[in-house]
């Protein structure tokens, strides 16, 4: 497993990262920055006071001072503060040439108003020292700074920073063009009404476009092809011009129908494996190639071929097929987030590392999230996927550990 | 902080869930289901073989056997076995009526075959009993069984056993209209290329939308409006015309300008609590009302008024606004999945429970991932969100306890 992980890793930095340059919009949400995003001005940009009171000279020994003016978020007092004299000032608001501090308006009385109730003279009752409730220039962001590195996933924070500073455009990661195919002459569409015996509708090929479509990815939906290899030969070669990633799901077991593997090496393609100690997903295969499309210079293409299965199906995609998009799309991390859970019930291990379906339950603060199985976990059981939270990464048994107890804690993978 | 969420979760519990029949495509993605979804028929349909091998009757007593057919994925044979008789059979394959179990092909030997190669007589190794490496019909699902259940996001693995069953269409919770506005007369737009002294762009909103866009809900962007009473009185009762919730960020501390609180309760909203002990995000704001439009029956609406500062308009959005609309849009745990994290460096407590940004290393299988934190978590640093993986979920300082320690474990958020 572990050596199956390596080989897609470095599959991943073999293939080229694209770039382009792209509109700092909703949708560049979820996309990598290719370049570091450097601050155009300092933030704040001015002194800017944070809190609601006084702006003061600190240290001109005044108790009492004279109110001059004000400073509101959003609009300034341009004045020169002097000793003695203080400005009302806002949370936000620029603080005055002169002054040095400010004073929270809960540490001061009023002393004097006019007839409108407006304050003209206030007391300071302590002692304040310079650059208090004062953010300088520049204190959160210097100008030129990287504000967004190279390799950061742009979420929701990284779009606020990049609108705050009034950047417009920015240099990501292409993502991959990925394509799902399904394999079988047992496959009808989805929209088939009477489904006839001995025929299944083909659901891996839409759980696959949207499990991508759930990590941001809008694979093309390549459709299903029969067993039949030149039918595959056919359909794979016209996906491969458009593709950086294809997904195939069935033919890869030894049966006299999974040719899959043989269209792989007649394409030209190396076989990277063929089979990973792992459950579900034992017949899991990976192939590259350098392929040439019309007279270009050839790049460097992966298929991931993965069993038909519908839990082996989406379960490897959820173990390599993501990781490996991901690693194209420019993430740093491009596997899932690993917590530790605790076992509701004992678990049987098995000969082959095993991903199991399972869904949590929070008992507070204390305690590690329960892990509850889904259900039969036999591979053809698309039912064990429904509810799932995390995969549970079960290890293989050993002499005198053939089971994990209820209570025992495990890895699991955040889905 | 508990209170706050208590109220929320109640005033979410209060309004109207709506709900909505679409169809089964990838729009789909990230609902809820509003109903059970029910399955059409049994999984499998019929008795299907899970390995490559040799449909037999189990217990005729014969070694030898005569092949007298084949059953493929996608072909079936349609004779009826008899003792001594086998079908060749592949995974996936319809079990011939009279067999009682399949033999692996391991565990065969061919005796006979004609002058093409094809198998006319095999020899069974071992003992089988009935049954072997069949999947009875309805053994994973049976028809009528519920597939999804209600209140069951649907993602890709929800979206497979729809398609796998032809489930065409699900009624499924419709997601609340939520609008974001924000308020502040230092706002500028986004576009503004020389951005005058005293004013920000307006950041907030942008980032909000994001956020929310990101927790699959297409926010309205409902622009900024100054810190006027009227303006902004103006602005929300337009804005509660066409929303469910409304997201506002700024107005609400103890300024003169904090207008937000009145404006409220002048539209004859109720104010739920208009401080939370938390820190970012001391002036949290929430209120609600019915209100009536057009004539129509009143309707239960919600405005969750955030403070300005950008970090804690988005940490106050992820603790209160994500779980108020996942609530609403029908999620049985609209709140993030929560770890366990250690930290990286020693972290000072406060007066009040503290929401640290902070990203993950993953130090292998045996220990929680390690939290380090993204820089000055000063409430207006928006570049403290960037990077952000978890909210760790620091407790208020304790005497004797005003420390948490590097290597300490502390609960954490995943965003």
């Amino acid at each position: 497993m572990e050596e199956a992980e390596e080989i897609l890793t470095n599959l991943g930095k073999q293939m080229c990262h694209k770039f382009e340059v792209v509109d700092v919009d909703l949708n560049l949400l979820g996309k990598v920055a290719g370049e570091n995003a450097i601050s155009t001005e300092n933030m704040p940009r001015t002194r800017v006071s944070t809190k609601d009171g006084y702006a003061v000279v600190a240290h001109d020994g005044a108790k009492i001072k004279a109110v001059i003016g004000v400073s509101l978020a959003g609009s300034v007092y341009n004045g020169v503060l002097q000793p003695g004299q203080c400005v009302r000032i806002s949370t936000g608001g620029v603080v005055p040439e002169g002054a040095s501090a400010v004073v929270m308006v809960e540490h001061t009385i009023c002393t004097k108003s006019n007839d409108e109730g407006e304050e003209l003279e206030i007391q300071i009752k302590d002692h304040v020292s310079d650059g208090t409730n004062i953010r300088e220039p520049g204190s959160e962001t210097r100008k030129g700074e990287t504000i967004v590195r190279t390799g950061t996933k742009i979420g929701s924070a990284e779009f606020g920073i990049l609108n705050a500073f009034g950047i417009k455009n920015i240099m990501v990661y292409k993502r991959p063009i990925v394509t799902v195919i399904s394999t079988g002459n047992e496959l009808v569409n989805l929209d088939c009404e009477e489904v006839p015996v001995g025929m299944i509708r083909d659901s891996n090929g839409p759980q696959l476009v949207a499990l991508f479509k759930e990590y941001g990815i809008d694979a093309i939906a390549g459709g299903r092809v029969s067993d039949d290899f030149e039918c595959i030969k056919e359909k794979l070669s016209q996906s491969l011009k458009q593709s950086d990633v294809i997904v195939t799901s069935g033919g890869v077991s030894m049966g006299e129908k999974d040719n899959l593997k043989e269209v792989l090496l007649s394409l030209g393609m190396t076989i990277h494996f063929g089979r990973v100690m792992m459950k579900p997903g034992l017949p899991c295969t990976v192939a590259s190639g350098q392929i040439q499309i019309d007279g270009a210079l050839p790049t460097l293409k992966i298929v991931l071929a993965l069993p038909g299965n519908p839990a082996s199906a989406w379960v490897c995609s959820q173990l390599f097929a993501i990781p490996l998009v991901r690693t194209l799309s420019g993430y740093v991390k491009p596997r899932h987030t690993q917590m530790r859970v605790r076992l509701a019930e004992d678990i049987k291990l098995g000969d082959r590392p095993e991903y199991v379906r399972a869904y949590l339950e929070d008992l507070g603060n204390k305690q590690c999230p329960v892990a509850h199985i889904t259900g039969n976990q036999i591979s053809s059981n698309i039912g064990s996927l429904v509810g799932a939270e995390v995969l549970l990464m079960l290890p293989v048994k050993l002499d005198g550990k053939e089971y994990m107890s209820k209570d025992e804690t495990v890895k699991a993978m955040v889905l």
